[in-house]
């Protein structure tokens, strides 16, 4: 037996370890994907609109046209993303390519009080209040938008250091902004914090807010939280170019066959719709009213994403309660306990995160690699990890957390 | 009586135009949109596809990923696109978009061959056999990607001219090719001209064909024309890279909720799903179920087009019917007889283009604008009017046109 193996907690954590190995998972915590269940939630729709094709004004959905998506689903859907419903354009089935697209939009044409397009600029610096979403620094990477990491708070980006670099350096033009139940961490944006970020004072005359709101309705609990409004903040601020506001219904109805929305200022929609009305002659009505007739109204988004709570929050459930059972006393073990979203971050010691998402993969669990949540995939403190139940079943999630937990104590015992 | 209305043929074509405008006509000829009828072609593709959202393997249709696209849908349009199914994308519902977000691409990352993003060349230039599709032109347009008209024959663009100019410019690095019933003019491409786009030398050595293969299926005769295979000869030539292939059901199925294509070498395909990989997690596969549980197999897609052209042909007949009646004899007046596709150039008298299409216009018929053919909207003949006959029902399309006959005369009048 090795010096190591004779310490007793390292010993027990290394047959624990090789006890879970022979088990031979294969599990998966990787991805916010919603499970077969949740999307059984939504059957009706596959055979929606079925003989009905116009829209309430008229409009034959099946032909061309209607560049800013029917109406009767932006109505819907106005209320929970906090846009006019003039304001907010309906399109296709994916929000990040909403993001996307208007990042290319703005490399490719001066955005409304823009000085130059931004391929024109010497630079291009984003923000990123870290954790975030890796596919949002992944959008930047791929057009050449610098990231600049700042510290997320319980209340959302650290504003003392946003507001002080966006006042100093023109060459930042936007920040990266999941103001609810925030992927990784589910944080909720204080409304101090986003008066702040439509208020500052920015460098960039250009500056944008990139407000991925994408659980606006994806509460675990019963405390329906609802963030500040920033395009009304943005305008009262005379700052109304602002934000750009996303939202999509990938987590709502069908992850892939869903629809995406994006609501801005006017001048920022005109801009916008002139823009993409070169790429396109309009989104997929069909699929806008195959929604609108599914849901009917807002309180029947509110109504379905009630049934997707009683599918998922007992997965959140799970986790919460084993890192409690296994780790309520382990210093520098801690973890989100998030009130709506898809993700809990769980924060181990410095140094040992790669090291716990290896140990899991050689188990048959796959983690979301560590660094996935940092500009560049770089952790500098190595110690995030992103955990998404919702995707396997109850007992699969309960399995694999048990097999994380395995894996933490085997790599803190390493460390020790 | 003025003196010219003196002129007997004058005095007589404006009375037949006054007596037009007093119909008091609100008709419309000019995009080419799919009639309320020919959609109702596709009304069960509405209530699909119900139970079902496997793939054929085993893929839950209704969750996130598949960037490729559904491969039954792939296999069902690979022949008539004449693309390998593996070097075929299905992606969202418009392959404008896929177009330009292709151009994009090449703009902001390096296509394989290339020395550099477009937005680092000083210049980008695009061949723009003309007459030709105005949104094509638009997109160059909107992208800051100039144009230069090269001239059509009946066998396609004028290939000595093509060869001359990209064989001398390097910043010559595409060109836009319908080349089947091609838009406007129904031409369709010889398969020499095919093989010399595929062959030819060009200073530029990331000089691609966008082979807008919009009219694939769209026959108007029993003589179901082929063009020649442009992967393959680009292959055989050496230059496997050049062709970018779109398509897309829009004209199928529903204009506004069919399925694009795109389909290149394999270097091609794999740039670009790595580029849309940042975009999008994939696109929509419910839609692509839908369409594949539709046709069945590509012999679905031919029985289908037949149905169309039941519904379509007799249009373009009483387009050839008026236009032969009253001008089979008129120097300077000539029109395309399609054998497929969406659309009639007819061909006036240099000078007289524009004021055809406003008399029509104050007569309550609405026409394409003249110009909309050519880069930036200029025909410098002042000679050509595109005819898009397939929407209005065909008594409408008859008196339509009746009327343009009328206008037609009259501004020949005016010009003797």
């Amino acid at each position: 037996m090795s010096t190591d193996l004779a310490r007793p907690d390292l010993a027990g954590a290394q047959a624990d370890y090789d006890a879970l190995v022979a088990q031979g998972m294969k599990l998966d915590l990787t991805r916010g994907k919603p499970s077969a269940a949740q999307l059984d939630l939504s059957s009706a729709i596959l055979g929606l609109p079925g003989e009905r094709y116009k829209a309430d004004d008229g409009t034959d959905t099946r032909n061309y046209q209607g560049l800013q998506g029917l109406k009767e689903l932006r109505e819907i859907f106005a209320p929970s993303l906090q846009v006019p419903v003039d304001q907010l354009i309906a399109f296709g089935n994916s929000s990040l390519e909403l993001m996307h697209d208007t990042l290319v939009h703005a490399l490719l044409s001066p955005l409304p009080g823009a000085e130059r397009r931004w391929v024109d600029e010497e630079r291009v610096v984003f923000l990123a209040p870290t954790p975030g979403y890796d596919r949002h620094f992944a959008v930047c990477d791929r057009l050449g938008i610098e990231l600049l990491a700042v510290p997320m708070t319980p209340d959302g980006p650290d504003m003392d250091v946003v507001e002080r670099l966006v006042a100093e350096d023109p060459s930042i033009k936007g920040i990266w902004c999941v103001p609810k139940y925030a992927n990784p961490d589910g944080v909720v944006y204080s409304d101090e914090t986003t008066r702040r970020l439509a208020a500052m004072p920015t460098a960039a005359p250009d500056f944008r807010i990139m407000w991925d709101n994408a659980y606006a309705v994806h509460h675990l609990t019963e405390d329906a939280i609802e963030v500040a409004d920033v395009l009304a903040l943005a305008d009262a601020a005379g700052n109304a170019d602002r934000p750009f506001v996303f939202g999509s219904t990938s987590k709502i109805t069908l992850a892939g066959a869903g629809v995406a929305f994006l609501g801005a200022s006017p001048a920022n929609v005109k801009w916008w719709l002139a823009l993409t009305g070169k790429r396109t002659i309009g989104p997929d009505k069909v699929n806008h009213l195959r929604h609108a007739l599914f849901f009917g109204d807002a309180a029947g988004v509110a109504a379905h994403m009630a049934r997707h709570r009683e599918l998922i929050a007992p997965k959140f459930a799970v986790l919460e309660k084993i890192l409690t059972e296994n780790f309520a006393d382990t210093p520098g073990v801690s973890w989100s306990s998030p009130k709506g979203g898809y993700f809990v971050t769980l924060t181990v010691p410095e140094g040992t995160a790669t090291e716990i998402v290896r140990l899991a993969r050689e188990a048959g669990i796959a983690l979301t690699p560590a660094g996935a949540t940092h500009p560049g995939g770089e952790d500098p403190q190595d110690a995030i990890i992103r955990l998404a139940p919702t995707f396997p079943p109850l007992e699969e999630v309960e399995k694999a957390m048990t097999g994380v937990a395995v894996c933490v104590k085997l790599a803190l015992a390493q460390q020790a």
